[in-house]
């Protein structure tokens, strides 16, 4: 929490201290990104690859996995703040709402992935397209919709 | 939870009662749709208008919302069990994982659907394409990523 710092025209709320639902986390991802500041803007599908670990107990869900090139990948950004609601990207212009970014911090830190799976392994997959610290806690594996599609594969 | 029954060949896991991180409840989803049965399988972009309802304290992270034609909705699947890692689909075929299945049942039960804003109004936005229960807790909203696309229109 609050490793992002405050800028100049941010906006921060009290976001209310409570529990509404708990989340459980299912797994890790390794990354090289051992600082925010080693983390890309973005996750790019010719990025290096990365390592999806899924724990023990959720291992017979990753059946039928092999028929799916590309994944959705939910995971938890851990050292987000969660209280801001205007904020200011880091090049300083394009000020908006957190509802019209896709900035880690928001009331509910859950980023939204799209990767291009290399490899399966028993507990484990190889992707690329991820742009997260190494380390972070994994909480959802989905494929991706029929009907959406990546545009342009190196945006 | 358990709303929805085991069906023969699905494989039931018993996911720890633990949390690692809470969530908090943003809003809420209004739909036509009352029960289960009423929900279609996927959303359209022709279906009906839904109305995403903000909470008053995150009013301000809506700014800028009107250049976004399009935006990534998160929604918690409250009714939805948590502990299935081999489901069979509705139609009896298809039997897979979780983590290749979008089923609502998954150990954590995060919605992820791209919608079309038809309006924006003071603390909600009119929008299509969602498919879920009336009164489903709203966790995000946010822009698409730029190099993602909605592939057909109608499906």
């Amino acid at each position: 929490m609050d490793e992002f710092e405050v800028r100049p025209g941010e906006v921060v709320g009290s976001a209310p201290d409570r529990a509404d639902a708990a989340l459980i986390f299912i797994g890790r991802i390794r990354t090289p990104f051992q600082s925010l500041r080693d983390c890309p803007r973005q996750g790019q599908m010719d990025g290096p690859i990365c390592r999806i670990e899924i724990d023990e107990p959720w291992w017979q869900a990753m059946q039928g996995l092999e028929a799916h090139p590309e994944l959705q990948v939910l995971y938890w950004m851990n050292r987000a703040r969660r209280d801001l609601l205007v904020q200011v990207p880091r090049t300083g212009a394009g000020r908006a709402g957190t509802f019209a970014l896709r900035s880690p911090a928001r009331p509910n830190p859950i980023a939204v992935s799209i990767v291009a799976v290399t490899a399966i392994e028993p507990g484990a997959i190889l992707v690329r397209g991820l742009d997260c610290l190494d380390g972070t806690p994994l909480l959802d594996i989905k494929p991706c919709r029929r009907g959406f599609t990546r545009q342009n594969e190196g945006q």
